[in-house]
Formats: structure tokens, sequence, C-alpha cells
């Protein structure tokens, strides 16, 4: 597929019909190119195949909608750093009967120790038992995240993540700045804008770092230095999107780019004032 | 070899001398038994075979001495959460030329992703470059860890080690209470003693830690409900030393364990005023 466009859901049916593979993955939110795949509708496509569906969520879980059970999802993976806003360090993953039994009978032994599953089953099994020193600190980091997280609600956070992420984009709109991700298939945890070509992209970060404390990482791989990737994810407010939206017109401003000093935040504003806070 | 004691020099010869094998591996310390296995002596050996010499240093590093060069050792691990006295959650470990290029001329590729040397090595090189999200607060508590060793230094921090396990060993001594590893062969970094018949383990260890704070661990397999493990290593002081002998005798007493109260934190006391500290 194109970088900048999401899959193509023809294509994965076609593949699939065909009853050629054993399991396909799909990765839900690209950090490179901010795309997010509709993991839902593959799900429709995966109900009748007997290939495992494997979702690569590390940028999605708790930022975006995602629902194992309903969209077929077998094995589902993520990280405690992106949108579940924990500390780096810790991976997660769910899996299905489906993936279980897979685990189960695979012929050939799995090589590594530690990313064997089946080392793994007595622990998740039973807590209190020994497989090898867990990082404790992380594990309770990891604790207040999801308790934080169950105390928004689900449903509000994905919420809040789509009209941050609506909001930091209309702001980037008023400020004449493309988008690299095609419409329509923007995720809501990270946005990546294309870089005016009279700006140097690490001009304008190091102003935004040095001068108003904002950082925000260079485009990846052919991206480099056309495109930038703003996070607005975890625990992000409001306010982070005011900040760096603004720290952004400055850096523009005092690089030449012409622009309406304001224009930024004050489109980002008009999406933001429609978030929705529980009295 | 016998639970309890440490590996026969002569059978690790003979084995050597054979030329029939690529690696392999001495654990330093092993914290089921309370033994510390001549990892020097070892090492000897080592320096006239083509063989690997990997060292499991777990519970050995940053709390007795490991000379890496000096002992021929290719290839030592260990954790953060042991002798080094950072919280639980890294591994670490160090190479040297010849156990780089076995990695480098191995034929059958790495199955696991994250365990293959290869990919770390670009890191290893220049750390500023990615290969996956570290677990950036571990980094953070493991670089104040080595800073700790720093500044205690490392001679220092070994015999502060010694002493302290001299001392606890000294009190069990006097309270009547046999140690499981042979004499001589005693880790630095914690002390199996056995328990006396007349004593349940669970109530002993329960009384510790409900009455008194003191957490100490069961044995591990056929020495369970026969040995304690007491841990005394990383940034413990005499204070630990003292209170867990102290708790220690206070349940053994309520047990109905005939003992002299004070007798084994005084026999610790005599040990522990050798401690000598920088002014």
């Amino acid at each position: 597929f194109e970088w900048g466009e999401a899959l193509d859901l023809k294509r994965v049916e076609e593949k699939l019909s065909s009853g050629d593979y054993k399991a396909f993955t799909v990765e839900h939110v690209d950090t490179s190119t901010g795309i997010a795949n509709p993991v839902d509708k593959v799900g429709e496509l995966a109900k009748d195949t007997d290939a495992l569906y494997i979702v690569d969520s590390v940028c999605g879980v708790g930022g975006m909608p995602l629902k194992m059970d309903e969209w077929n999802i077998d094995f589902c993976l993520t990280g405690s750093q992106k949108a579940v806003g924990a500390p780096p360090g810790i991976s997660m993953f769910c899996l299905n009967e489906k993936a279980w039994n897979v685990v189960e009978s695979r012929k050939t032994p799995v090589a590594d120790y530690y990313a064997n599953l089946k080392r793994w089953k007595p622990i998740m099994d039973n807590p209190r038992g020994y497989f090898a020193t867990p990082a404790v600190g992380m594990v309770l980091g990891m604790t207040e995240a999801l308790r934080i997280i169950h105390e928004e609600g689900l449903e509000a956070r994905w919420r809040r993540h789509e009209v941050l992420s609506d909001a930091f984009r209309a702001g980037l709109g008023a400020l004449g700045l493309e988008q690299f991700p095609a419409e329509g298939s923007e995720a809501h945890t990270l946005s990546v804008p294309k870089i005016p070509e009279s700006v140097s992209d690490s001009d304008m970060r190091g102003l935004m770092r040095i001068k108003y404390g904002v950082i925000i990482a260079g485009g990846l791989g052919k991206l480099g230095g056309k495109t930038v990737r703003v996070g607005h994810m975890g625990n992000a407010t409001s306010n982070d999107i005011v900040a760096t939206m603004s720290a952004l017109e400055m850096s523009l401003m005092e690089l030449g780019y012409e622009m309406e000093p304001g224009a930024g935040v004050g489109a980002a504003e008009e999406v933001l004032v429609t978030l929705r806070v529980e009295a």
C-alpha cells in the first residue's frame, strides 16, 4: 500500500479468499504516516477465514476504538507508552481461544525463552506463581495508568482523542499546512503535517524545543525533513494542543512563514470547545 | 554437582579438556542454595579452551568480586534488581571480542527479534539511534544505581557485602542454626540457613513479616520448608542485618525455640564493627 494511504480492503479480501495464509497482521495506527487502518472493516473480512487476525495497536489502544471480539481480532498487541499513558517498558497482548489453540498446537518449538507464551501461561493463570522477576515498578505504574483510563471511561477517552485530533488538524489547516495522511484515514493519536517548503525542519523543531519547550518528532524514512509527527495521545489535554499549536505558530512566524498569528490556535479552539466534560 | 556444594573444578577441567564444547556456563551465585562458585578458578581453566566461558552473575555483580578480563569470562549476564541495587526490569550483559566473533559468525539465524545481539549492535555503538522504545524510567533508575555504586567504590562495596554476610552467618551460628551451603562456598549476597526441625517455616516467616515487617524468602524446590533465603545485597546496611537478625530471634523465641535473646544480634555486631567507613 502507498505511504499515506490506509490499506486497500479489496486487496486484503482477495488475498484472504485464497486461503493460503496462516495469519495476517494489520497495523492499527502507523506512526510514520499518521494513518489509521480500518481494523473494524478488516474484521468483517476476517470472519470467514481460518487465518489468525493479528493487530498491532501500539499507537491505538487507549486512544482509538478497538473491539477485539466484535471485530474478530485473534491477537492484539500494544505498549504501555503510547495512548495508554504509562511509562515505556511494558508490552501487552491479548489473544482469544482461536489464537491460543494455534500456540498450543504448533509443531516447531519456540526458540526464544521469554517470548514463549506457554511459559507465561501458568503465571497468567496464577499471578502469584514465579516465572521471572517482573519489573515491579513498571507494573505498578501500568496499573495506575489503567486506573486513570477506568476513571475517565474508555468511550470518553476515545472521544477526547478524536476531538483533540480534529482540533489540531483544524489548526494546521488554518495555517495552510497540508496533512500527509489521506483524508478520512487520519489517526486520532498523532498528526503528521507536511512542513512548508520555505521552512527548515530542524530549525522549526529546534525553535519549538529550545524556545517554547515543546518537542515534536521528525519524519521517518523518506518523510524525513518533509513531515513532522505530533503526538496527542495518552493523557494529553486541550492545553497541550493549544501550547503545541502556539509554539508551532511562533516558530513558523520567526522563520518567515506568512501566517495570521493565532489563526491555528483559534481554529483549534473552535473544535476544543466541543469537548464534553462530566461535571 | 550436589545441592549446597560449589562446582567441582576437576570435573570441569576434565570436560573442557575434551574440546567437545562450544560454550559452558557457570552460575556465579546460586540463589536456591546460597552457593558462590569459584568463577575465578574456572577462569584459569577457561584460558586454554576455545569454548565460550559464560557467567550468570545475576546475584553476584555489584556484591561479589567479578573480573571479566582477568578471569577470562567471555560473556557475563546480570540483572538490575539484585546486588546492583536498582529496580527489577533490566537485564545487562557484557561480552568480549571472542564472544562477539561467535555472534557475528553464527550460521543459523537468531529466531528471536529482541534477543538478537546484532540488532542491538548499532544502538550499543550509538545510543542516539533507534531500535525500540527503551524503558526510559528504568534506565534512569539504573543510571542512579550505578552512580551510587561509583560513589561507594566497587572494592568497598564488595567488602561491605562480605562483612554483612559474615555478620549474618555469625549471628545464625550463635543461634545454633546450620547453614545449607558448604563452608567456604557461601555467597556474600544471601544466606541460606536451615530451619530448626521444631519450627514451622511458614509460622516463622509469617511472624517475621506480619509482626516485624521483615520479609525473607522460603526455600526453593526440595529445600522448601527446610531452609530460608535471606538476601543482604545491593544497598543493605548493618541496620538491615541487625533488624533481620532480631526479627528472626523474636520469631524463633515466640515459636518456642530455645535460645539466648540477643545472642544472634550480638554475634553479628562483633563482625559489623569491623566495617570500615570512609570519613
